[in-house]
């Protein structure tokens, strides 16, 4: 399973916002919704072997992580409107989510409350990177294996004490070349990668 | 100057589809606008040397050739329902368009009549790609230069007879990688390799 985490700094996490205007009233969940299209949905399909945790720090109830994919996932379409109507009804069914387990209130549609700190013990010692710009190219470090965790910021980038806590754990910081993109572009070229060398990979095994 | 077309079989030529419904409303209009934000958005700033050329198959009207960016382009959001508005806004202010000169309906969007026969002169001459898959990876490729032309299937990839144009027209094919993934996510990659290149050459230039 690959792993894709994006912290949204201001990102509702109540489901209290306007599908009309989504940009203007939900925090900017509109960049973190095609994050989601970015790394589950593929040409007619979806991925089953990616999970997307929306880090969503807006909102006055506290942090939420909103965990998207896997194998029950379902009724996933690549069009923002339905994407943030689904991801609005889920979030407003469960307005105290427990903190310490999911809920899968959806079909691949998991909430629970916290923040990075309370993520990153799901790792369970799986390799981490960052994706931060000036970094070593992605494609030049040790190839990031099949369990691999991707942490990357929204339209604000990732703060200092994320950032910070990332590095203590031993996060890598990885860049993917020398423009600096839309969060949901830098989820396709990751993943555009991660298939690519799992592709090798196959290519390899079976040789 | 880059280039990417985008071929909507069924996309909406006359502006005659519902913000609300934009995906069953617009011949999945969604697809190509999400194309557009992959070509000329970046973090905080708008690609100038990029250009999208949308052709509209659908509505009753003919094909018509939407072309977007440039260095005059502004006003360009991200998220796909100001696009769409942006979009809707300029294809209604111009129901007849002439079939051989551009109009510029806003800043950076301008319309004709036609379909791929009438834009391939434009390309002038310039290298063509045909992002296909199985085709040679664009990455072994030789580099395609600034001012290259990539065509692109919409959500129902490119029909036969395209393809047999762009064959014609000398057209390579190229693919990016083992998965089949939506339009905008090629257009994402493909912009990244060329950034990647152009920086190359750039070092290499400077060194």
């Amino acid at each position: 399973m690959r792993h894709f985490v994006v912290i949204g700094q201001s990102a509702d996490g109540t489901g209290d916002f306007s599908i009309e205007d989504l940009p203007g009233s939900s925090g900017r969940l509109d960049v973190l919704l095609r994050c989601v299209r970015a790394a589950l949905l593929v040409s007619h399909g979806l991925r089953k072997d990616a999970l997307v945790h929306l880090i969503l720090r807006g909102g006055s109830a506290g942090a939420r992580i909103l965990r998207i994919g896997g194998p029950s996932a379902k009724f996933l379409r690549p069009d923002e409107r339905s994407l943030a109507t689904l991801v609005k009804k889920t979030l407003a069914a469960c307005p105290t989510p427990a903190p310490e387990t999911y809920a899968e209130l959806r079909p691949g549609l998991f909430l629970r409350a916290g923040d990075l700190p309370q993520l990153l013990p799901e790792t369970g010692g799986a390799p981490c990177f960052v994706l931060h710009e000036g970094a070593p190219d992605l494609r030049e470090v040790a190839a990031p294996g099949r369990a691999a965790w991707f942490f990357i910021g929204d339209h604000s980038g990732l703060d200092a004490a994320a950032l910070a806590l990332l590095d203590r754990h031993g996060a890598r910081r990885v860049s993917i070349g020398p423009v600096s993109l839309h969060s949901d572009d830098v989820v396709a070229i990751v993943s555009n990668e991660l298939d690519r060398l799992e592709s090798t990979r196959g290519a390899e095994a079976g040789s």
